[in-house]
């Protein structure tokens, strides 16, 4: 009667910790395209007439917007590779590199992301009362709700730099990031 | 004839090795203290009159004010703990709680300096032909010089979190602070 070899049932429960761990990534990935998306879609359709005021008037908007934007693109850009990972069991780069790039990546826009979004609410902050909002209100409330989903767009992102730093401890302490 | 044996030199490598990491630390946490010092004075002495405009009338100024206050109380209490640690050879609270305090608090001041300065900037955006600036050209140019030296402060506290962050690692990989 033979019962499998340890390393090998070690390492199946390994790679399934992994995956659980692979499919939380994927979730926080999900949740920040989608809010930042929905943040930079909600500042570009942010313009009423050519006599109104436009996002592409105020610096710390069109920040927003690229920020936002930046981010989504990242995200998605990410979820790929979290989905490569999860279906293949492999990194799509070098693992060592593949960390890295991630951690680095997650804290780098993590801190462009939150500027962008309090420059934006520093503005908007300035429109209360003014001119601005008493003629065009929906300009306004737009810019709010832009400002409120990269915020949450902000969350998840954090979330998944700490993740990704989590994983780059394990991969430094273990050499491999199979031992969680 | 005896040589002294290799764990103890081993030893007193790592202690010299540490000595420096932490002399280092020393440094970057005084930077961040002068510049955030620097930056809460004079965006506190920005008021020119009763009838002129002041920081406290302006949200995103006085949180530039507070986040800069908060930063330099901080770093001033960790000078205190760098200080302690290079004389004593020994942290001021247990090791463990010790890393990942100032790890903790330094990702966080980071985030809170960086949001704070780059909602003064948005702000300030806003003044730049302006009645404001026209009027008491001094608060403007105060103003700048504040959220830079703001910046300034937050570079440094970037710094520090990357080496307060190699810190943990280091800890979590071998348990202890010495070993680098």
């Amino acid at each position: 009667m033979r019962s499998p070899p340890p390393p090998h049932f070690q390492s199946t429960v390994s790679v399934q910790k992994l995956r659980r761990f692979n499919t939380l990534i994927l979730v926080f990935r999900l949740c920040s395209f989608c809010f930042s998306l929905a943040a930079a879609i909600f500042m570009f359709t942010n313009s009423h007439g050519s006599h109104s005021p436009s996002w592409r008037d105020f610096e710390a908007l069109r920040f927003v917007m690229a920020a936002n934007a930046i981010v989504a693109v990242y995200s998605f850009a990410e979820m790929g590779v979290s989905i490569w990972e999860i279906l293949k069991g492999n990194t799509l780069f070098p693992e060592t590199v593949q960390v890295w790039f991630d951690f680095g990546h997650d804290q780098v826009f993590a801190y462009l992301l939150l500027s962008a979004e309090a420059a934006g609410t520093a503005l908007v902050w300035t429109f209360r009362g003014g001119e601005i909002c008493t003629a065009v209100n929906t300009f306004c409330v737009q810019s709010y709700i832009s400002i409120g989903l990269g915020f949450a767009g902000f969350f998840f992102l954090g979330f998944s730099s700490l993740l990704s730093g989590f994983r780059v401890v394990a991969f430094i302490i273990n050499g491999s990031r199979f031992h969680l």
